[in-house]
C-alpha cells in the first residue's frame, strides 16, 4: 500500500486532461433546463452531459397502494450520438440492453436510499436521465444530477401542497463518482479514455453524511486488493464531497 | 376568400402569445451543440427545442451498394418529459408508435429532397432529431434544424476528404413550418395550444428556391377549401423564407 | 404552367396501360364480399384489390368514455404476395413497419373527417383494409373502399337500433386518389410502374362537396412548383368525382 | 361400435346445415385468384374461404444449402374480420399466437409430405394461407387449397425451366378434412358451430393413394375409443377422396 | 400387415440402446423434487429428464370467471443445454418458437382431458415442464410427469381445504408415449437418434381406461397406412400402460 | 465498530435457520449433473439450487475475431416455480427483465476476471445458470457453480486438443457470497428471509488469492459506514474461502 499512497501524492502522474489523480473534472449543474418537468437539470461533468428530469405524480404503482409509502424510480438512456460512434436506438432495436437496465436500477436504488418514503406519502417520483454527451461517468453524473432534479420536484410538490415538506422527504443528499486503477495508479473521476484502460473500475454513491449507499467495483482485467480498495474509497470520498458542495450551491440559488 | 384575406390583414386577432397571424415564433439555431457528432444543432422555435445530430458514415445500406449513390435517413424521438405529462419511452414499451414512424419518414424524405445522391457518393447521413421540449411544430423544427446539422456533417466530410464538395451535395436549403386554421383564421407556426384547436393543420417543407418538397394537410375537424389552402400556402411561404434566413445566418457564422 | 396545361390536353402522351393522363383505372366496388363483418367491401382500382371491412362495436376506448362521442379507427396491411416479390409478414417480423403505420393513420384521419362523432354516439367503427393485390394506389383505394364499408356498417347499426340514423353520422362521402408528375407530365391514378418513376407523388382525399380532408405531397426526386400543385389538384378533383360516383352507385344497389 | 355404425347410417340425424353426417360442405377451388404469385388459389369449403398463394424462389435457406434438396414451408393467418368477432392482428400484438404457429407448422409438414425434395432441387416454395372468412376447418381447407397453389407454382417453374418436371416433384396429391364426434355422433367436415360442440375433434390429411400424412386428434371433453377412431378415419377417407376429386378437376382446367 | 407383425415379434431387430421394439426406456418419477411448488416432479425417460411443476392458484383467468369451472394450462421450455448443441433462450430471442407453442398447447389439452373442471371449481392449475436434458420424447415425458405433479398439487389443495377432493377432480390418469416407424419397423418410445430417422412419428396420450386423449401422427418422409397405424396404436397402448403403472407406484409412495 | 465486532462474536444472535452470523449454509457441488454440456454442475447453497452449464465453442463473436483472444459470457434465468409465488417466464413476456440482465452481466464479468483470454485462444465459453430453486444468494451460487462448470469445459477442451492447457486458461479460482446487515448485525450468506430484511446487502466475488473481482453493495434502507463495510468484507472473505475449498474438493474428485 505504501507504493499506492506514494503514487497518489505524486504530482508527476500525467492524466490525459492534465488533472491530478484526485481531481474532479469541472462540474456544472443547471436547474430549470426545460420548463415542463417538475424538476429539470442539465449536469455536466467534464464533457459528459446528462439531462435529468424529475416527474412528480400523485399516486403509486398498484403493488404499493394503501401502504402509505411513496416510490422513486429511474430510467437512464443515451441519445444515439452521445457517443463518438452512433449507437442504435433501443426503441428501434425493440428492446432495452442489459447495460441500460443495470444503470437505471442503480440510479433508482441510490435515490431511494435518501428518501423517506413515509414523508413522501403515496406519491411517485420518476427520474429520467438522458445522456446528451457521454465521456465516462454517465451513471454517476446521472445520480448526482437526478438528486438536484428530485429536490426541485419535491419543492414544487410542497409549493403545490402535495407534500408537507420537501426537506423531510429528503433524508440526506446523494452524489456518485467513479474511481479506478489505471496502470497501477488509483484515480478519481474517469473520462472515457481512462475508463476503457482501467483494470479496476468502481462507482461509489455516498450521502452528505459520508456514508455509502452503493458500491460497485469490477475488476475484469486484474483483481484488486483490500489496500487498493481503501485508496479508491478515499478518493471517492474526496470526489463526492466536492460534488455535494456543487449540489448545495446549485440548490441555494434561485 | 375575401373574408379570409381580411382576417389575415386584421391586426386585432389576438394569439395566445401576442403574435400576429403571420408571425413566426422566435427562432434560434445553435451549431456545435455537442462535440461527438459530425453535425450537432440545437434549434428552438418558441418553446419547442430539438437536438438535431447528423452522423456521416462511409458506405451505404446493403440494398444501395454499388449504385454509386448515397443515402440520407432520419429518426425522430421525444424525451419522456418533453411534454407536460410524462410519455413512456418507446424503448420501454418495446415498439415505436405510429406517430414517431410517420415523422421520422417525413424528415428523411424532406432532407433527401435537397440532396444530390450522386455527389454524396456511397456515403450515408443519419439524422437524429430528439425533442427536448415540445410546444407544437416539433416535426417542422426537426426538418429545419436537421438541414443545418446535415450541412455541418457534409462540411466535415469535405474537410476530411470523404466527399469532394459539400456544396455540390446540397442542391438547395430546406425548411418546414406548420400552418393551420384556428376558429376560421389561418395562422402561421402553431404552438401546442393552437395546434390542438386547429380544424385544419398543415406542415409544409419548402426549398430555398420556394418550391415544395412536402405538403401534408389534414382536416379531421372540418374540410378545407381550395381558397383556404391557398392562404395557408402563402403563410407557409412567408414562414419558410424567414426560417431559411435564420439557417443562412447560422451557417455563415464560424 | 403553359407547358403543363399543354401536356394535359395532349392525347399523344402514352401511359403504359393506354390511359389518358386524366383517366382513372377501371373501378369496381363489391359490397357484402364476406358475411361476418357489419360492412365488407372488395374494391378494385385497376389491378389493385383491397378488402375493406368495417366492424361496428358498442362502446369506445377508455380515453373517449363519457364524452358522448364515437370513434373511428383504421388498420392497413398487405398480404405477403400482394406484391410481385413476397414481403415478410409484419406479424412474423414482430413489428409493424413505418409505412404501414403511416397509411393506417391516414385512412383513420380521412374517415373521421366525414363522421359526426356526436351522431355516432359512444360507438366505435374499426376499419380493416387488407391489400390482396397491390399495383399502386393501395392507400387511396383503401380510403375509397373503407367509406363504403363504413356506410354499410352504419346502416346495419341503424337497422339494429344501435344508432338513430346512418345518414346523420356520415356528414359527407370521402374518396382518395393519387396524382403525380412523371417525366414532367402530371397524371391521375398511378399504377406501380408509374408510381416508382414519379418525381412528385400526391395522395388527395376529398369530400363529396369537393373540399379537402387530406393532402399529402412528396417530392423526393424534384421539388414541385405552385403551378404544378394546382394542376395536380385539378386532376385529383376529376378523379375523386368519378370515384364518388362509383361509391354512390354501389351504395344505391341492394 | 354397432351403435356408432348405426348412427352413421341414420339419415334422421339433422345437422344445422341439413347435411348428412358423412357429407362434405360444397367445395370450390378458384385458380389464378390473383396475378402476382406463381400459384394463387381461393378455396371455399362452405363459408370458410382461404386465399392460398405459392411463391417459388430459387435457392434454399442457409441450413439447407449444398444439400441438393429443396424446401417447402407455410404460413397461416386470419384476417381480423374472418371471424364473427374481430380478432386483433398478430402484427399489432407484436407476436404470433400458439394456434397460428401450430397450424402453420401442420400445413408445412403436410405439403412436404408429398414433395420429392431431390426433384425440387435447391428451390423453395413458400405457401401463404390467409383466411378471408372462417367457419370451421380453416386449417384443412388451407392444406387442400395450398396443394393446388403449389402445383401451379411448380408448373410455372417448369415452364420457366427452373425445374425439370412439376409432375416429378409432386409425389402424390394431398388434402385434409376435419371429423369429429358431436353428441356421440361421428360427423364429417365440421363448421364452426359443430366444431365448438365437438367432444372429439380430428384433422386428417391423406394422400391420393389413401395413406396418412397427418393425424391430429384431440379429446379435451371426452376421451375416444379405438372404435370411434376407426369410424372417424373412415369418414375422413370419404371426405378426402371427394376433396382430391375437386383438386383434380380444378387442376385439369386451363 | 403380416410383415409388420412379424417384425414386431422379431427379437433380432437391434435398437441402438439394445431395447426390443416394444420396450420402454427406463422410467423414473421423483416427487417433491423441489420444495416451493404445490407439485414438483422430476421424470426421467431414458436420458430425457423433465422437471414438471404444478402451481395451484385460487381463481381463474378473466374469461372464465363466474363459470363455476376451473382451468388447467401448461408451458413447456427447454434449458439451453438440454440439447447437444446449445439452443438460444427464447427469452433472449424475444419470442417463443412454433415448436414450443405447439408442445405447450398439447400438454395443456392432455391434462384438461382428465380434469373435471366443475369439481376443480374456480381454481387454476399451471403446469410448467422444463426440459433439463433432451433425448427424444420430451413432450410425452412432460405429459406423463405433469400428471403426477398435478395430482400432488390437488392433494395439497385438498389438504388446505381449497378443493373438496383431489380424487374427484381427476377423472382418470393420463400418460403419453411416442411411437414411430424406423426403416419400416414400428417401434415404441423413440430416443433422439431414432426420432430423427423416423419416417412416421406419433405421440399418443391415453387415459388409464385405455382411451385416447390425443393422437398426433406425422409422416413427412413417407405416408403411413391404416395397418401401420394400427400397429403403432398397439405399441402405444403397451407403453402407456407401463407408464401409468409407474405413475401409480410413484403416487402410492409417501 | 466495537459494537459490531461484539455482535459478530456473540453466539446468542439467532438466525432463522440456527446458523451463526459468520456461518455458510451447507454447500454441495454435483459435477456431470447432465450429459450433454461440456461442463454441467448442480450447486446447492442451502435451499438455493442452480444448474450451471458451460458450453465450449470454437470461434468467438464477430467483434472479437482475429484478436487471438477468447471470450466468456453468461446467462442467468429462473424457472417459473423457483420461487414461492410463480413468476411469469421472460420468454412469454417477450423481454428480459432488468434484474436478469444485471445478474447475467455480473456472472460474466466475474468469470472473465479469472480467465486468461490469450491462453483460451479464439474460443468461447458460454455459461448458463438456471435457478431450479431460489432461497437467496442465487447470483453468488451461480458464480461459484459456474466456475466449476467452466473448469470442466476447459478440461474437456484440453482432452479434445482444442486448447493446450485448461490450467493455463484459468488464472485463479473464483467464488462469490452474499453478506448483509440485518437489524444492525452483519451476517454471512443470507437466505431469502434475511435478504428481504437486510438494510445493507452486498455480493462479493473473490479469487482464490483473496483478491476482489466484484463488490456490489446496496443500501436502500440505511446507508452503511466504512466500519460496517470492513466487517462485511471480513465475513465475505471467510465465506469465499470455504466456498473455494468446496470447489477444490469437487474438482479433485473424478
Amino acid at each position: 500500500m505504501a507504493e499506492i499512497k506514494d503514487l497518489l501524492g505524486n504530482d508527476t502522474v500525467l492524466r490525459t486532461d492534465g488533472r491530478k489523480t484526485d481531481e474532479l473534472r469541472p462540474v456544472s449543474i443547471v436547474r430549470h433546463f426545460t420548463d415542463a418537468p417538475e424538476g429539470s437539470v442539465l449536469i455536466s461533468c467534464g464533457n459528459t452531459r446528462v439531462m435529468c428530469t424529475a416527474t412528480f405524480t400523485a399516486g403509486v404503482p398498484r403493488w404499493r397502494r394503501d401502504s402509505g409509502l411513496g416510490w422513486v424510480t429511474a430510467e437512464y438512456a443515451m441519445l444515439p450520438r452521445a457517443t463518438s460512434e452512433r449507437t442504435d436506438r433501443e426503441s428501434v432495436r425493440g428492446k432495452i440492453g442489459g447495460r441500460t437496465h443495470e444503470i437505471s436500477r442503480l440510479i433508482g436504488r441510490c435515490l431511494r436510499g435518501v428518501v423517506d418514503m413515509k414523508a413522501l406519502g403515496e406519491n411517485q417520483i420518476q427520474l429520467d436521465c438522458d445522456v446528451l454527451q457521454a465521456d465516462g461517468g454517465t451513471r454517476t453524473a446521472s445520480v448526482t444530477g437526478a438528486y438536484v432534479a428530485m429536490v426541485d420536484a419535491l419543492r414544487w410538490a410542497e409549493a403545490h401542497k402535495l407534500i408537507r415538506s420537501a426537506e423531510k422527504v429528503v433524508k440526506d443528499s446523494i452524489s456518485a463518482v467513479s474511481v479506478g486503477v489505471i496502470n497501477g495508479t488509483p484515480m478519481l473521476d474517469l473520462p472515457y479514455i481512462e475508463d476503457s484502460q482501467a483494470m479496476t473500475d468502481m462507482n461509489i454513491a455516498m450521502t452528505g453524511a459520508g456514508e455509502f449507499i452503493e458500491i460497485q467495483g469490477t475488476a475484469e482485467h486484474r483483481p484488486f486488493t483490500r489496500d487498493e480498495l481503501n485508496v479508491l474509497l478515499d478518493l471517492a470520498q474526496t470526489g463526492n464531497r466536492q460534488l455535494q458542495a456543487a449540489q448545495r450551491k446549485a440548490l441555494a440559488a434561485e
